[in-house]
């Protein structure tokens, strides 16, 4: 029995990973688990958080939901799609909190998800989680964001040291896409943007599909840079 | 007139730096402004922030506070050097709790030091964090600390970059110890330890009085390793 975790299953993103991880009968039999604040009905399984409980509570309802969703299996993935995004500089009225909005969509979920595939990610199962290719640099007019970002990216690089918690074989990686064509990004798209560039759910959802299903490779603890030109879409490891 | 802001002002080494700054009468006239929980009495000014307060709160206290010490003036160095140490892999029981306390100890620290630094710092000032330099690889056994000090690495880069709302020609590193000689590690030291590795507050504080008094150069946006073997202390730009 293979079962996969989506973190953020409720999301753009995960909404399409969810669909096509059902879809797909993912190797022989299969179940979803969605972690999110809201239900996806395509999922097997719904983990729900309370957007106000601390972090603490969350990462509890976390992992005893994905325990009684696997009951005595382990998943073979965990993916991590859960983020947002919000702008400002040093000097922005909103600074402090899009800032701190930043670090708990993206660092938080990511910790939540890195502790579930601690205690049940399958051995040589994957740890997928979502950075950002704009913070290996500096991200000057999005502060809160790139720091986020670079958070995950170097909790990548931990968790796939010797002694990181994670099951002995785990693979960790955390795919650096630029701007992914959501619904929302489209929303708040200026004019004159190049949409050939964005890059579609479908082929990210397809190439950690592949991933998980170990069709396509990654080296752990490497990260991977998601970048669409003229709507086709290249995986790098970084 | 010159004026310095420690953030973190009363901790081992902010207490060390209050007391350089002070006795040294850095270049003409200072005032030396302090941002912590408690009070330093060597400080000119003591902002003081309630632990129990949100962030935001936080940050507002610290802007209304700087404001009122500096009056018409500037901040020639902002220093923050507030921060703290867990360990912990991604399988602890107290993972998420100590990955928590690390980020409000050095990210959050650093936002508001930042948010100070963008409203009062001087022209081709200095602001000052403080990383390590440890996470510039995995941190598997100390997991939180890892992504704390890895996210104020790249605030460091996106500080230094065009738009960041900083002032005009305003310095911008971190400072990345490996191990700082302070009573509180020597309390948790190993039987073992190698304390001619451990870099002592004169040392660093020292160098940090350099870079303010521009005695001393680094490149903004560039990172500072600070290490010590025997008992001799190096500075490095990453």
């Amino acid at each position: 029995m293979s079962n996969v975790v989506v973190y953020g299953g409720a999301g753009a993103l995960g909404r399409h990973l969810v669909s096509k991880f059902t879809a797909n009968n993912w190797r022989i039999v299969q179940t979803v688990t969605s972690i999110d604040l809201v239900k996806n009905d395509n999922a097997k399984h719904n983990v729900l958080l309370s957007i106000d409980a601390s972090l603490e509570e969350q990462a509890k309802a976390a992992l005893e939901g994905v325990s009684q969703a696997l009951g005595s299996g382990k998943a073979d993935a965990v993916l991590c799609v859960a983020g947002g995004w919000a702008g400002g500089n040093a000097k922005s009225t909103d600074f402090i909190n899009n800032s701190d909005l930043m670090i708990k969509q993206s660092v938080n979920s990511s910790l939540i998800a890195s502790n579930v595939a601690a205690h049940h990610l399958a051995s040589n199962g994957l740890l997928s989680l979502t950075g950002a290719l704009a913070a290996e640099q500096g991200t000057p007019g999005m502060i809160g964001y790139g720091i986020a970002k670079a958070a995950v990216h170097q909790l990548v690089k931990s968790l796939a040291a010797d002694g990181s918690g994670l099951p002995q074989g785990a693979v960790v990686t955390a795919i650096l896409p630029v701007t992914l064509d959501t619904p929302m990004n489209r929303k708040f798209a200026a004019a004159d943007t190049d949409f050939s560039t964005w890059t579609p759910l479908d082929d990210v959802s397809d190439h950690l599909f592949a991933l998980a299903s170990k069709t396509a490779k990654i080296t752990s603890g490497k990260l991977l840079s998601v970048t669409t030109e003229k709507g086709q879409t290249s995986y790098n490891e970084l």
